[in-house]
């Protein structure tokens, strides 16, 4: 088994115990959700998607369609004119409260339902149709395969969707929605049962993570200043009243969603998704959120944990009588080994399979124990000729 | 000159000309400063402190103070004593809102008055002399050199103090604040007014960028996970209800002060410090704010701007008959100029002058124009035999 | 001329030099208003309307209609029933805002907009047309005559009424309101473009002021009970985020609307109407306001003067040799006026002119300058036989 | 026994045995109060105390004594003056919030904390001794009799004081209060430590009830105006965020205290004090609340009754040879057979007892049964001439 995979195995087992919180109870399709269900996936830079438990296991998206129709506006339309619809800042209040800046009338950010609203009324569309087509297709290509909708849930939606419907109706009223109020909410509601799996919203996160290119097709799927601002806004509003919090200690910018997905994005390094119905009083996804709590820990994955050190000096090649030194210095977390792996892959590519390798950690300030499981591992796969100097 | 003070000094000069803004005029001492002081310095991993304009005109640190007094805290009592006493959500609100989180009481974070006053508490002495001595005294670890207090300062604060005395109440009939309210708001008020130079803060900053290890004394002041916190909760509560705009827009975690003190720490890169008294509405310093805006810009030094690509696959060295070459691959920032100098150095020194050395810049997918010149400038330094490969 | 309306007159014309404020703006019927349009009527318990000024002139009642239909609501299904949908304190907010009470989604109270739409939900009706014909129907037994509807002002309530609808789509969502939201709203706004005069308002808080019997038709329109609680909630509530404060200088309940109108309840003495449509920035039309609040001082109309003292021990009648000797105690104002000539008239009716008749006030402890000109007014009408003793 | 107390005493019997909530518990001599006391008085204008239970207990005045010290601060400076310190709109807040008029920084209104606080600052005093005499003295006024302060109570107020010591710096620093901080304070904690019992509260009601004067002593102690101004701030505040409704079911302008305490002001007919110290959530004395409420319906106490009408056309004396025939009209409720009685009284004095007196009720619109009762108990002490026709 891949070494990786193991180590996601082992962690989403330790969780896996922990039944608090019940699904979302508002529609019966929601209620109905099977409460057991638990599935994570990954995604590195090179595209490798790795996941554990139920991962083809479809569920709708809800609100973690938010950051990425939030990107394609962005995208669409530039910072300056998304920013006169909606604000950037934590509201202090719930995800569905009825509260607009007073002055402007916009929302206080694209992650609460009314800023989310308003961004998929930035969505070009004669119509809900022709709106919802742009949406899905754009979600689809953050994806990396066809999305559709579940038409069921959709429906469900719209008939208990007068909260949200209050809330376009007031941003029209501010002038912050110029489009029809049924057509964007009717839009919305179908944004959000989209129907993905854990692997998906992981590849959804990795192209925030990768700067706006999604690792398992290449695509450029918004520009790397889209992705920025998009990461920027998750990690201040992405969790709500609790994302102080979720930063200090977690570090991820995340955002969850009502049926119990969860995606985290860990810039440079990783893609997250975790899905788990079963919900906090916030509506986070109880174990998703302690799943995402314990990988960043052990994983070293905190945005202000020192990932750069593990480079300084960085990986320095001497080539010897004795055989070829690979010598790291500053630390190893599990994030750089990735990185250190390719740098081997392409060394030993085509060498002397007689002239040894030594890669050399005995240098390194701190080797964090998951750095050193994955390299073990995945230099068994290259073959026996690299040893580790500890 | 310097090549790094070159481009500050420049950068300094395009944002004096802005004069909007005006001191603070709560107090005398603060309304009569002169408003056209401007400073800015920073300091990297080295403890090379580089400074433009006034920079040995002292200032009072104000709530530039709050972080660091928060950090003194953190190391002392650990992270749940603290955050049972105060939140670390933005409070969508003033500075000095009169607002407590509902059921607990805390105020909302520490880098507002209510919770800057309840971290102050934190702080042990039996009387407000002991508590604020060993204030100044972590203040003073932070800066690397022993700070005192504006006693004029201190005095006007204390008179005008009624809405701080007020939060201070309120915390303690709420039990959040157990210490005796006189005592600790007379501590606070002198913190406030500890004198710093636009060098200090830098210094100050910098501690917190290098994981709480002050870079010009190599005190560790405050253990790696507390740097990290505090970083965290400047993050999402640094600039008040313009945190996340901040975040977004500049991506440096960053702290301001009343007396027109700015702190900006780009982890593991750099520490900023700005001084500038003029105010905008929120009481962050005018021309601080823009230059610091531009400084992370023109330095790609936001958070989530992708650093470690620099080092992707990073250094490689190899020496062959030709010479030694070192090979840079990814992105080169600035912030990753200063590590190849280090590398450099290292392999440069006790080296044959007559073994050239080159740095092959060609394959790197980016080059900022600031960590050109960097390179170019220091390599000047360093001798002829360094030639860039481009 | 009737001494009364010569008193209303002299007030009017006080007043009509204030040019403050400005017709609403938000729809082009209401911008277009004659801002210089001014005019009073008042009702009595017998039923004389005495009006002054541009009378005859119909405007749209809008908020006007609120205390009405809420009574209208209350007669159908008791106070248990309304209350359970909508509160009776004052909001602190202004009469659009958007905020239900925290546990039961009710809005604050049935004057404020929510509050209102919650109110006419309350009016039976299978589609639109069925409720507005009721609430057409109520509104009219309150006026004493049939009212109708102004279609433009209705078009373009409804074409600009995107914050109703939020309310009523925020409020079905939690329940408290039940009904289809689009025919309520357009019944909505149908209620508030009903046409009236300022004859008619002053009928219709007449009605309130009479214990629910329009002192016009002599129709009970509601219960004695409902007419009092609309008159309590008129005063905690009837002006906004005023209320407070026109309780205190003014002292009669009171209900403006955005067209200009404004009635005032004074309990068991008069209904108040008025017409200005020049707002002040609380949606008060700004001479109606001051017009109101210099009738009731000049009546002694304040619902906490001593009106009762009027009667302390009250009229004394006693038939002598030498005539008829009516003895007044206490205080005599205006309001007590009407009600001395009542009995008069009926003493002297068929009675022998040649017996003299004396209405002594010479014991009264006070006699307000306004009820002596009311009497001797009246006196001259009913012959001379009457002598006043002072 | 008298037939008012009788009627009375029967309420305050069904009262009695609710025991629903639980004294004050935040300092101790409120925490240790018997919960079984339960004691009613009511005052009329003639000045006759009537009161059962336990009317010679003394409990401290707390939150009652906000009205009176209002109306002693109006009397010295006039509304303008106390207007600008402090508003008269109720809060839509807890009695304690700590929460200022935005543009102002006023105090709500003079009945929650900070308000009362601020008002006490205007009451004069070179510091808080005389500050706290000029109150004493002027609620004894109220009280018709000496009072004086519980120091027991006073020194656990002021131990505990902190969140009210946040209001009066608060109010400092926005130029509200304007005196030192803790004087004022002190002044407060002891004005509320004062020693009443229900019946001196019933007359301190009873002054404000019957226009500034006591109706014991026949003292002016506020002008009528300064006494309108304050019933009609209690009618919009007195009962905090439940005034709107207390207003509608009640009707009857009141204030509540911590210890137990209640008053309440049926304007020109009676006051009315209770004292039972289980406190419901918002502070309000459980049975007093209920007691005062089935005390406007049973004696048609509602401000807004129609008391008027009892003397529509009022008392007709008519001497014929068959006796003397006293004729009433309209409806007579509880508060009017009082004053029916003062007139035959008057009649009655010095006529010859074999000249009959007869007392005609039977062209009454409405007989309230109070009434009758009052009326034929009466009528029995004053002998048996007087017959009354029904």
């Amino acid at each position: 088994m891949d070494p990786i995979v193991s180590l996601l195995s082992s962690l989403l087992e330790n969780v896996r115990p922990l039944d608090a919180g019940e699904p979302a109870q508002y529609i019966p399709e929601l209620a109905s959700a099977d409460p057991e269900r638990f599935a994570m996936a990954a995604v590195g830079p090179r595209g490798v998607v790795r996941s554990v438990g139920e991962d083809n296991v479809e569920f709708t998206i809800q609100s973690v369609s938010k950051p990425f129709v939030l990107a394609l506006a962005l995208a669409m339309h530039g910072r300056d004119h998304v920013l006169a619809r909606v604000g950037v800042e934590p509201s202090g209040e719930p995800f569905n409260a009825i509260s607009l800046e007073p002055n402007t009338g916009r929302p206080a950010n694209p992650l609460v339902n009314a800023g989310a609203i308003a961004t998929t009324g930035l969505i070009p569309g004669s119509d809900r149709h022709e709106r919802t087509a742009t949406i899905v297709a754009g979600l689809s290509r953050f994806a990396g395969r066809a999305l559709t909708v579940d038409e069921a849930v959709y429906e469900s939606e719209s008939e208990t969707g007068d909260r949200n419907r209050a809330l376009a109706h007031l941003m029209r009223s501010y002038g912050v929605l110029h489009e029809n109020v049924d057509e964007v909410v009717e839009s919305y509601f179908r944004q959000c049962s989209v129907l993905v799996t854990v692997r998906d919203i992981a590849v959804m996160a990795g192209t925030l993570a990768f700067a706006g290119r999604n690792p398992l097709t290449g695509e450029q799927v918004v520009p790397e200043s889209v992705a920025r601002d998009v990461v920027s806004i998750m990690t201040s509003c992405g969790m709500y009243d609790f994302s102080g919090e979720w930063l200090m200690r977690v570090g991820l910018p995340s955002k969850s969603g009502v049926a119990g997905g969860l995606v985290s994005v860990a810039p440079s390094q990783f893609g997250v998704g975790v899905f788990s119905p079963r919900l906090d009083s916030h509506g986070n996804s109880v174990r998703g959120s302690i799943l995402v709590e314990r990988l960043s820990r052990e994983f070293g994955m905190h945005v202000f944990d020192r990932h750069e050190s593990i480079t300084r000096p960085g990986i320095a090649v001497e080539r010897t009588s004795e055989g070829l030194f690979v010598r790291l210095g500053g630390e190893l977390a599990f994030s750089g080994a990735e990185r250190v792996l390719v740098t081997l892959r392409e060394l030993i590519h085509g060498a002397d399979v007689n002239y040894p390798v030594f890669l050399d950690v005995s240098e390194l300030a701190h080797l964090h124990p998951a750095a050193l499981t994955a390299l073990e591992a995945q230099l068994r796969d290259l073959g026996t000729q690299v040893r580790i100097i500890q």
